[in-house]
């Protein structure tokens, strides 16, 4: 049924971008590096938008909006941001276009230059501070628990859809706080928060780490990650958590006046996901037939498509199908039925298997005659009879079933190629075979560099939870109790 | 208790600002034209957006996402829109910064210019219709009814905190049809949306009409309008919806071939609202001690403050709040504690007066007592003593009665103001005191623009809900069936 997919084997690259086309999630637009989010890919945004909204604001954060322009002088305010951010982004330099009277068309007005330069915000770290410091005078102004939702630009020379886009959609959220101790827990449990909703909505396993002081954010004095693997063995980063200690708020003059009444600088964290975590939702799950959406993230769970051959039939299953989009409603099972004549069932079975939906359900006269239905599995491509009367018990059990093996089966594929080793050789080869290899390091950036130039690994992260044994690096040999994880990465 | 709100009587535009400053609501940001939307203020937008979403999807539309960059060419294929757009726009010329050697800092590196200027989207029109292009061959792709939330720039010079900024959040329609009657049908169909939300959430009675000639979106060939009263008279357009006719589908040549296998050019419809909207809120409803909010648009409908001296009644006042937020919660009424002991309740009842809490519950040691509790309505500012037994019954139907009660208020102030006249002395009176004045117009731009002149009038609308009797223009004395409402506006 796959009509345009190329296999994972025979080029991988090229698969990924199948998938998007053929599942319509996106695609290029006339603007070199921004892409167009289609209506279905959309879908899936908004669903985890909505499931991460729900997360911060049961941990107490509020939404706010900061504007897209931060003037060029904010981010030479904090030295290490500077050199981490300001360099390949959007500039505006003029205000207005006038009408070319010469060649027609319009042309930039010389007259409509702004005096300092804006820059479409890469990040929002510095125009946050920048208002920070109006809001917090005492302790009692604190903590700050606010996100954004917004768009983001960073200007990319090589860019794919999802993973790497010069406009891309994202939330950060930037705290303040009166406590370093304060700080630190927030920056991580918001780590907690992004590993949760991989695991638990993506159905995506995550390492969750700290970054190697080189991979760190700039400005930051710890970052948190979360580390998958995509299916080719390579790792995706798909969220970070920053502890930000008090240089946003000495660079932007942000104090407060404790409770004895001193005045202190503030403590800051900042943490984002962004449409990238699209991109790993398709590489965690996808196959050869299409994408494959967890339940929990699918704009509809279930699709329902009729056979029939006569007007009755048609009438009698969609009466059916009403009823039931309305039971599974009930149960909190979303559904879409496709009752569209114009095309055949067989050429809706192929849409919805690229589209990725959990269940396919279809109806035809046996059906009708039999009181069943025909379930097909988009995960397994399973298919069974099942009793009309057990739907909405079934169904829910079905999909909760789909989200749990999604799960594993990713369990199983990074299982499958982690590896461990204290020989430089056999880490070569690992690595260019594809997977995550664990290996000690002697926590040096010199280290740290040569490997990556040698073998293109990059250490995704020192994990929390590792054994503090020791250990000899596996490049210079040197005694250490740094155990990290290696990989390749998008 | 007001502590430090204009009142509307002595400067009414300065009370705006108070409102918004002392509400918590927004501020104006580092960036010219640009403001920041705080958390109280953006819980407000959260919502309307939720409901007007909720609207959109009920009525058949998908989200989707365009880029926030428009190559400068898009603008100049459609003449009529060049001319309303492309002009007080942000224009990104460059995508690099570099630091700069000789004064510290970073400067723009003028290597990195772009060969085609990107605009900074005032309105998506042009980026979405030649995506569109792609998205449509055949009549079997049609209609196609897409949204977009979004921020855009329009480079104003004199802006007001949400009703002129530079930079505003707003949702862009934009949808796509075989027909022309289809398109005229959704066209009416989205203004009756925006006239349904403003009127059933906002509680802000709207006219419905078309826009003049004059005044039409550039491009549209017929915009519908809601245009609401604020308190000083003045007229706030409040949400449009345009009929663009195939002046895209042309300039961006976008055609499909119909049921007999023939090329068309598709038909189509934009339609939006705003951040703006959060500006008619406020000056529809608030009074002199602050901001008030309709029930089903606020952050949190009731809110708790306790009074106590001893520990023993915090935590009996405590506890019997936690389990009246859940029954408010059980009956979908949002609920806020605020049990600081760090502000008194004198303070906390003057704070949400001037955030404008629908209901403030305030329970004491007496109520224990008897077992009841204190409400006050902040449309009213009347108190009552309630039972507690009561509370799930008699909460809702104040919240109601609010809803109304500001509604209604909106719908006399509105009656109060608007006149009919057929005297051109008497109309400029008239429109000097503030109002809406009905009066024959003759149709020309001509008498339009003179009487805008004179006056500072505009014409609002053509209101769609008219009688077709004839009558002699205020201006010309020509006879004419065209009855308008006359207006300053924002």
């Amino acid at each position: 049924m796959a009509k345009k997919i190329t296999s994972r084997d025979k080029d991988y690259s090229q698969w990924y971008n199948d998938i998007i086309n053929e599942a319509d999630l996106a695609e290029n637009s006339g603007v070199r590096g921004c892409m167009v989010i289609k209506p279905y890919g959309f879908a899936i945004w908004e669903k985890m938008q909505s499931e991460l909204d729900k997360m911060f604001k049961e941990t107490g954060h509020q939404n706010a909006y900061f504007p897209l322009f931060i003037p060029k002088s904010y981010f030479s305010k904090e030295a290490n941001h500077v050199d981490g951010f300001a360099k390949e982004c959007a500039v505006v330099t003029h205000y207005r276009l006038k009408n070319d009277e010469e060649n027609g068309g319009i042309i930039v007005d010389d007259t409509a230059k702004l005096e300092e330069e804006l820059i479409v915000r890469p990040t929002s770290e510095t125009i946050i501070w920048d208002t920070y410091r109006k809001w917090i005078q005492s302790y009692r102004d604190l903590p700050i628990l606010v996100n954004q939702w917004a768009n983001v630009v960073r200007w990319e020379m090589r860019t794919r859809m999802f993973l790497r886009t010069s406009e891309f959609l994202w939330q950060e959220g930037h705290t303040a706080h009166a406590k370093e101790e304060e700080a630190i827990e927030e920056t991580e449990k918001m780590i907690g928060v992004y590993s949760d909703f991989a695991e638990k909505f993506m159905a995506m396993p995550v390492i969750v780490g700290k970054k190697t002081k080189s991979e760190r954010f700039a400005g930051a004095l710890e970052t948190y990650t979360i580390e998958a693997m995509m299916q080719d063995g390579k790792a995706l980063q798909a969220g970070t958590s920053h502890f930000l200690g008090q240089n946003f708020a000495k660079a932007f003059d942000v104090k407060y006046t404790n409770t004895e009444g001193k005045q202190e600088y503030v403590w800051a964290t900042s943490w984002g996901v962004s449409t990238r975590l699209m991109g790993a939702l398709i590489m965690s799950h996808s196959d050869d037939f299409g994408l494959v959406l967890p339940p929990k993230l699918a704009p509809f769970a279930v699709v329902i498509v009729p056979i029939f051959k006569t007007d009755d039939e048609f009438d009698r299953i969609y009466k059916l199908s009403l009823s039931l989009k309305e039971s599974l409603k009930s149960v909190g099972v979303s559904c879409k039925l496709d009752f569209r004549k114009t095309h055949k069932p067989g050429w809706k079975f192929a849409e919805y298997e690229l589209k990725g939906v959990p269940l396919r359900i279809s109806i035809g006269p046996r059906d009708l005659q039999n009181n069943t239905l025909e379930i097909a599995r988009r995960d397994t491509l399973e298919k069974s009879i099942i009793d009309m009367d057990d739907v909405i018990n079934i169904i829910p059990k079905y999909l909760d079933s789909i989200q749990k093996n999604l799960y594993h089966r990713a369990i199983d594929l990074r299982k499958s190629k982690t590896f461990e080793t204290g020989d430089y050789n056999e880490f070569k080869n690992l690595i260019n075979s594809g997977g995550f290899v664990y290996a000690f390091w002697d926590g040096s950036n010199l280290t740290e560099e040569k490997i990556k130039n040698e073998t293109k690994a990059t250490i995704r992260c020192i994990p929390i939870e590792s054994d503090k044994f020791e250990g000899k690096c596996i490049y210079s040999g040197k005694s250490t109790r740094i155990k990290v994880v290696f990989a390749k990465s998008y």
